[in-house]
């Protein structure tokens, strides 16, 4: 599926055909604007420079770049906000960059039909403010959700806080419209939350990190706002006594609208003061008509191994409370550039994950800062290395390897929400098994037989 | 796709082979195992009889038979319980029947990641009452939950009642172990509610109608049962109005776990004294912490519209209530053999939806009973044909044929639960629109090369 740089002609005559065809605000070349669109934010930094952006504005402006670009056989990535962590939007030597975060308009908001369709630059934090308007929300949170693009999202199947009550972003993508490399339009899915006709090509394009097709247009369900939310922050002596904690919750039958883990160092990063309270700091949240109620049992199953719990129903205090979570990435950006790590473990090996993790950070001598959605498993161990540094160092690349090891020891995956992009392409393998990588391989030609569909990445 | 029925040696060399291959007891050529191999409950009749039946108890007989049946370019047909009805099962003349409600067991249920790994021949009920013996359960609940199997459920994507709150099947499956068509063992998925490692395998094969392949296992997520459920029941003056206030319980901005419609003609069919109530009933049913605020709220709402507003949180008397639900179909079959649509239109639809519906039985002079699932706009308008005619009346399938333009003419789908399998097949074109429909024909070709696998249904 790798793709030779275009010849010096192909991406001349790509160029040509582009300035023809499009708007001339819509085609760029100069450095600065190439060099903006080169990577995004997982530091990976491509060798060379793109032939090109093009501004995309709608369908028909996508449809003639990949039209042109496949017959010349001109790799072509396509960039939302840039806000990924993996390098899946990094854009090298000769290759097309496809920026679709100018589509940014709400098509349509249907309240009765609890769904709105969007345009794929639409900002993930604007659509669930438009929503709020009428009552209901778009349910994915991704921490990103400010500035990251719902076609980002899709492209990413983002996760967040809310996914063990809510669901990941595949759960609220209904149909999209997208190009294939070839320029023709599809449509999938539809417009009601149950349809079987034909094969769920929706799921497969979502997490296809834009190596299947380019998404122009999404069917999103919105779900209500729930009448009443309560928080919980509690105080545990050890990380692994705050991720037993959270297995509790589970066993006393109450599905939190999210539950999450910070240990210690973050903690001190955070605030000092905070890091003074204990070594882990365990913040849940219940929604909906029942919220107080689970909260109760929650802050009762919590008491038995915490050192403190606190609870609120009051929005500015749960606010505070939770801002230990909102600060935890600025703070650690403070202490130097953060590798934020993404593995998911089943949720009962939570606990082992960390204790291991712990290991690794002292094999290798690296500091390790670990945040954790806690009811689905999923973990950011934090590796923070000196922003001075050209490149990252071998111990910090060692304990990263180890740590993709350990996701698969325990049973899980190498990446829970970030995607695989190009940081994690070389553990892709390991993860999938022979036969399920050689299919999706089988898969990407039937979508994509010249392989311009930015390549390199994910598998 | 459309495989040619396998030459005569073809079909005695491969009799010969699994003669060889899998023991004397998993390998049926009887006419009476072929003839109750050869259909399901659609109704409809295949052309001819099978070559055979081949009773798996294990991932490898699934195997074997597949990689000979491949060679030989045999078609196969894969079943479970035989529960469906769009005729996904049903195998004609020379096909090799894969019978898989043998592979049965449960291999793991593991309560603190909320997740059961087992057999495709499982029944569906026998999974959920094995999880309630943990506080948990399997939320999917097809009608057909005490017959089917998971299997036939994942293959069909199967819906149920609790879609709106709880998800579809799809939103259940973690990840699969599977046979291609080739004899090859693929796993897809994972054990963790997020992951985002290579295309989504897991939701392409979920509703794939056994034509992509085999699943041998299914690792499974299980949810806590709710601590309560509150149930209501409202009569109406008309279906519409029934409608109408199913919308009102959305943009009241709660969720329920059903919202079940039943017309005039289904109460009647019933029991007369129902039919006497009301031109409709809504069965609501809210659970979790919140029910009971729920259940009240939702009351309020309906009562603004409905003739009588009944509700209990007492689990004998919800019973009592959810019964003329329960008893719609056998009632129904007393009249006749009921012809069970299935599409869903956007829910903002469905009182036109049920317009439409009357005056495409009144136009063919077809008594149409109609069922919905209100909060996801499932529809079932069942026609009743007398058992005795060896085909379906010209009318019927007229009215059949209206029914579904009428679904997509609303932005809807042919088929919300049950499958596409034989009897839709004429239609499915027309949802997906030439390009997605080229597509999906070329991921069958990338899974399935030799078209060997439940050729002639879906696509």
């Amino acid at each position: 599926m790798t793709t030779a740089p275009p010849t010096t002609t192909a991406a001349a005559r790509l160029l040509g055909l582009l300035a023809r065809d499009l708007p001339p605000d819509q085609l760029a070349t100069d450095p600065r604007t190439l060099a903006a669109h080169a990577s995004d934010r997982s530091g990976t930094r491509p060798d060379g420079v793109p032939l090109a952006v093009v501004h995309a504005r709608r369908t028909e402006d996508v449809t003639v770049t990949l039209r042109h670009a496949d017959a010349l056989r001109v790799p072509v990535v396509p960039r939302g906000a840039g806000t990924g962590l993996s390098g899946g939007a990094s854009a090298g030597e000769g290759v097309l960059v496809l920026n679709l975060s100018g589509m940014n308009r709400i098509l349509e908001l249907s309240v009765d039909d609890q769904l709105a369709v969007v345009e794929p630059g639409v900002i993930t934090a604007e659509l669930d403010r438009a929503a709020g308007e009428h009552g209901l929300r778009y349910a994915p949170d991704p921490a990103s959700a400010a500035i990251s693009t719902i076609g980002g999202n899709i492209a990413t199947n983002a996760g967040g806080l809310r996914c063990a009550k809510y669901g990941v972003t595949r759960d609220s993508v209904l149909g999209l419209e997208a190009v294939l490399a070839d320029g023709t339009v599809v449509t999938t899915g539809r417009r009601t939350v149950k349809g079987v006709t034909g094969y769920d090509l929706t799921a497969l394009l979502t997490g296809s990190e834009g190596t299947l097709a380019v998404i122009t247009s999404a069917t999103l369900r919105l779900r209500p706002v729930p009448v009443a939310t309560a928080t919980i922050a509690a105080y545990f002596d050890s990380f692994e006594a705050a991720a037993e904690a959270s297995y509790a919750i589970g066993r006393a039958g109450v599905v939190p609208a999210l539950a999450e883990l910070l240990d210690g160092p973050v903690l001190h990063a955070v605030d000092p003061t905070l890091g003074a309270r204990g070594a882990a700091l365990l913040l849940v949240q219940c929604d909906g008509a029942g919220a107080s109620a689970e909260a109760e049992q929650v802050a009762r199953v919590l008491a038995a191994t915490a050192t403190t719990v606190e609870t609120t129903a009051d929005p500015v205090e749960a606010e505070a409370l939770l801002a230990a979570r909102r600060l935890a990435l600025p703070a650690l950006e403070r202490l130097g550039r953060p590798l934020i790590e993404d593995i998911a473990v089943p949720r009962s090996r939570l606990a082992e994950a960390v204790r291991e993790i712990r290991a690794v950070s002292a094999r290798h001598d690296v500091p390790v800062y670990t945040l954790a959605h806690a009811a689905d498993g999923n973990l950011h161990p934090i590796i923070v290395v000196d922003p001075a540094l050209d490149r990252l160092p071998d111990a910090a690349w060692e304990a990263a390897g180890e740590i993709f090891a350990l996701a698969l020891r325990l049973g899980g995956t190498l990446t829970g929400e970030h995607g695989v992009g190009v940081l994690k392409r070389q553990w892709v393998a390991d993860e999938l098994g022979p036969t399920a990588h050689a299919l999706q391989r089988r898969l990407k030609d039937a979508f994509d037989p010249h392989g311009i569909l930015n390549p390199g990445k994910t598998l």
